[in-house]
């Protein structure tokens, strides 16, 4: 099935106790789209300024993303992103950032996407979220992601975001923030009585955990691995394989959100493992599997 | 087999966002023995002054702990500990602690115990751990429990003591402070390359993980429950189902080791919803049971 993402594409600067990567690829769509493409095409969204300095069909080749939806802006200048990581590496320290061409409007669906089934609105403001979202004729299944900002600055557009999507996907701080609970059963319960069938929560090195409305609840650690070098794109890395392993078996129950999670959580470990797409770009779908059946052995009992 | 623990006997106090429980049964042979009795008789080796309010057969009444071990010590006076826990469950702050009789000699180890195959060397000095092992006259495995106060102070006796046992049980952060390691795959290769065949790092309300020498690594979250009182104890009792379960099953390979760990996590979920020994002394082994299989089901893929 068609599957739809929208957000940021990122000149980003990453200092980590592993090393610097200057002025290199990042961005929510970026990295989504990277691990979506090992399951199924991808649809992408997204806005540069005319002082971008990567060729997106390059960035992609040999993945099936499609770059209709690809907006160079002129005149506009592209998002740029500068963080750090200091021995833990579950939270980068924003340095600086220019939203740049991300302040000014959206880009608009093409006519090619509005039909597509499966979308997931990376973090952006929740009222540009609900914007985009209702350009899609009828969604099969609409996923989001949030941050602290909007938590604290655009709380009602936010709920009013819940309220239209299946599938919310957060982090811990971010779930405890919304909700102003410490237990993390509780907070994902309280934010599916706000709207979503299905609450995602990433705990980064501890994994993630789902739970639905129906009470199941799926928790599964992070890949064990020695190799982290720059934890830049993990999430949104998490979320391209889930949805799109998701849209590829076009089913959204619980057995098919397990393995979508256990995809997610191999494919951020690649992420992980280098600065910007490299770690992700040098893998194919067979490591995929085989670090997903390595996860499940790590696992079981 | 025979599984002996040696740890403390506490007269607790704890304060958490649910209330407090003024001068309870605590320390860390009291927890183990409630869950490590669910599987095997525990031989109980620990030492209490004659202020000691509990009578200790009746706090273990209808489970199999064998008291030889259990030393009243004249004009001595019991362990104190009082502590609380503010917003997250992780991390108990200590408000006040006097070691009393734990800071004299420890108990002598009884004739009846010196064969005992399965040995817990719950946390406390290194060298009164090394002390109390030499007193036995073959164990088949040993393991032992540590802290932050013996890393930072006694480090060379601790040394020591990872040569002389098979499985260190120890917290995430003392992990990280004992190798210098952020990461904690490359923590747990570091203590394995200090003797023990078997880590196990504990953390907290993100579960457990092992790793062996051989290279096999199981990682395990905590169990999902929104019911979490009084965290004070979750270690002591995970160890204790696991120690319990090895020695009822006379094996450590991989494969027991993570059952071992599984019942560790669930008896241990048990002990955090309740103050002091209440929640875990509640409960049977067909709710252990049960609450294994829902562990199982919320884990697997």
């Amino acid at each position: 099935m068609s599957l739809l993402v929208t957000g940021s594409i990122g000149i980003d600067t990453v200092k980590t106790p592993f090393g610097m990567s200057e002025s290199c690829i990042g961005g929510s769509a970026v990295h989504f789209s990277m691990s979506a493409s090992f399951f199924t095409s991808v649809r992408f969204l997204g806005v540069v300024g005319d002082d971008c300095p990567f060729d997106l069909a390059d960035v992609f080749k040999d993945r099936e993303v499609i770059l209709d939806g690809l907006e160079v802006r002129k005149g506009s200048k592209t998002f740029r992103w500068s963080g750090s990581y200091e021995g833990e590496m579950n939270e980068a320290k924003t340095d600086s950032v220019d939203l740049n061409v991300l302040a000014e409007d959206p880009p608009t669906v093409p006519e090619s996407y509005k039909d597509s089934e499966y979308v997931f609105l990376a973090n952006t403001a929740p009222s540009l979220q609900i914007q985009l979202l209702e350009q899609i004729s009828s969604p099969t299944f609409v996923a989001a992601d949030t941050m602290n900002l909007w938590i604290t600055t655009e709380v009602d557009a936010l709920k009013d975001l819940l309220d239209r999507i299946d599938m919310l996907v957060l982090n811990e701080g971010e779930a405890k923030l919304l909700t102003g609970q410490h237990n993390l059963m509780t907070a994902t319960q309280d934010i599916i009585a706000m709207g979503p069938d299905v609450v995602i929560v990433k705990k980064g090195e501890y994994g993630s955990m789902m739970c639905n409305k129906d009470g199941d609840c799926f928790i599964l650690p992070a890949f064990p691995t020695a190799v982290v070098i720059d934890a830049t794109g993990a999430g949104d890395s998490f979320a391209g394989a889930m949805m799109g392993y998701l849209a590829q078996a076009n089913k959204v129950d619980v057995t098919s959100l397990r393995s979508a999670i256990a995809y997610g959580t191999v494919a951020s470990s690649f992420t992980i493992g280098d600065f910007s797409i490299h770690g992700i770009k040098a893998v194919d779908k067979a490591d995929v599997e085989e670090r997903l059946d390595t996860l499940r052995k790590a696992t079981q009992f």
